[in-house]
């Protein structure tokens, strides 16, 4: 059977959704810089494999046939990371994922990344790392799906979501455990078809929203 | 008759191949944030746009046919600014130019953009960006010169320059003069065949290096 490789398993959303695949059978390869990290997770379908981003990863990418990045800074280390992990290594995975003919590349990206003009404040940077990123992934001709979650919440996963972005900026948002529960969807049920979705706490189920 | 358009004229190299280019009888359009800072050009074939690279600037391509990228912030500011100037408004400056149908884009590089990977601490994030900039001007189909200069040094044109990489670290460098006058040679003199050059101070004259 083949792995899923997930690229910075140990961030909070890497490791729900390491998880939830690995409870729906799915075999998972997870890519971090630190195993102890992933410590409190023992089922016989994980491997893992521990790499700095920083450096070359493309070994990990051997037998797996999906990969999930979900590497990332968010908005608040400093921009040298932003633009070495958020973007830079996200560029060297498309690579590599070329190189091995990954099936699937789904990329976490973030909302806005469609226009980072329109933003403006200290976010700008990350923003337009995760843009450059996605237009690496889309440019690549590696099959892909991209994210694009609202603003980051701790509630637990209400298994409810909505791509259409709401009118309400306070309703921007999503949980990170619905997130991860797009992440088991897509890996699990969709086939690649090169699209973008936003998404958002909303009123339809997964599979609903993203069909 | 077409003008040039510099991009960060009022850098120190771009104020010396501003003041080269004009006294060659080449119109040049300079942007810049602030015009003052190009006070003491005074030159009929100069018209200075004030803009912030930070935000949109496409107006300032009408009419130019040849356009120079040499904004940037070093290896020394921050790496906010290193991703939103020397990697993003580069980006945004191919996009323009392609837009135009710029017959010739000049962006000025670094030495070390070839192989990011082989580059470590504070620099490489200064690197990085300058590699995926030259990648963006690759992949656009605009035509173009891709300068890469060695460490900068205030020294005086000598004239002669060097395409080979010197095998003593010590000679890694280049005056800002020689690479205002590899640009003035460019710009009046060479026809864009998507060439890469790394420069350095040596021992040929420009023409016979570039050639």
């Amino acid at each position: 059977m083949k792995q899923a490789l997930i690229i910075g398993a140990s961030g909070q959303i890497g490791k729900m959704a390491t998880t939830l695949l690995l409870e729906a059978k799915q075999h998972v390869k997870a890519l971090v810089r630190d195993k102890n990290k992933l410590s409190e997770i023992t089922n016989p379908g994980l491997s893992i494999t521990e790499q700095d981003l920083e450096g070359a990863f493309s070994d990990a990418f051997a037998g797996c046939d999906q990969v999930i990045f979900v590497a990332g800074s968010g908005g608040d280390t400093g921009a040298d990371k932003t633009l070495l992990i958020d973007l830079w290594a996200a560029a060297k995975a498309v690579q590599y994922a070329k190189a091995h003919q990954v099936k699937h590349f789904i990329m976490i990206s973030s909302i806005g990344a469609d226009d980072p003009e329109a933003v403006s404040g200290d976010m700008k940077p990350y923003i337009v790392a995760k843009h450059l990123a996605d237009k690496h992934l889309i440019d690549s001709g590696v099959p892909y799906t991209i994210i694009r979650p609202g603003r980051l919440t701790d509630d637990t996963a209400s298994l409810k979501i909505s791509t259409v972005r709401p009118e309400d900026e306070n309703k921007l948002k999503i949980s990170r455990e619905n997130v991860a529960n797009v992440l088991l969807h897509v890996v699990t049920k969709a086939e690649p078809n090169n699209q973008i979705f936003e998404i958002f706490d909303g009123e339809q189920p997964i599979e609903t929203a993203l069909s």
